[in-house]
């Protein structure tokens, strides 16, 4: 599999200062969650770095881009969709409206139904963009082929 | 691939209760971070209700690991090995010292030598057979042979 190495994701050698001693991670080994979070990390840094100018968060990113899909849709089913908790879904909306990127719509009485404003279409708009970027060299990093593999045996967990 | 579905882990059908409307994830779909996230999660949330007798996070319990792995070695050392950063593993390791699991040893002025203690080491044997029983279960749920699949990939980056 071939990919090239870059700041924010490279096997473990690169990764490590020249001078760091490696040691042995024992039982860590055998744990697929341990490989799982070492690499979320480093997209995630990718993600946050690329999208800096915008301050944005990957969870608040992944609401933006279900609302726009979703237009109207009420915030538990966004919430449950995405796996977001309720009390965390709810301080992450508060941030996006004072940014006045979505606007809330009480519905139904119990729940509130979702909207992106045109200030925050415009804004996700320049997210895309530079979400591309991110996902273009992480592609780039992991391997286009690799990457591909990995998402078609992640996705159904998703 | 064939894999079995129970509460901690399962395709997003299953993940939903069944009266939740699905929807359309929009560009999510396009990010490897978005899925390597969900399954992490689910993951360590396996981890944590597990472990939950012993009350241990994740990274804890990668410290404790390495130490048992590599007795002695600096905290620098371990810090950088697993991605820990200086101020996270030092508030970390202040909760192992604590619980009487571990002990730091001033070394050459600069760093601290971690070892287990006593406690600690028949602490960890008795967690890493809840750990066992972690990896087991999700092997089970994600299926052997993807679980090897996606270890190989991801070690790399580990």
């Amino acid at each position: 599999m071939k990919h090239r190495h870059s700041a924010a994701i490279r096997p473990r050698e690169g990764a490590l200062p020249a001078q760091t001693q490696k040691i042995n991670l024992g039982q860590l080994n055998s744990h697929l969650g341990y490989f799982l979070r070492r690499l979320q990390i480093c997209v995630f840094q990718d993600f946050i770095a690329t999208l800096k100018t915008m301050k944005l968060r990957p969870a608040q990113y992944s609401v933006l881009l279900v609302i726009e899909a979703n237009p109207g849709k009420s915030q538990a089913v966004i919430g449950q969709n995405l796996g977001i908790e309720r009390a965390r879904l709810a301080r992450l909306l508060h941030v996006l409206e004072r940014r006045k990127w979505i606007r809330r719509q009480r519905s139904d009485g119990r729940s509130h139904a979702l909207l992106l404003t045109r200030e925050g279409a415009a804004a996700l708009a320049k997210i895309k963009k530079l979400a591309e970027k991110h996902e273009a060299r992480i592609a780039e990093q992991v391997g286009h082929k690799r990457r591909m593999q990995l998402m078609d045996m992640l996705r159904e967990f998703g």
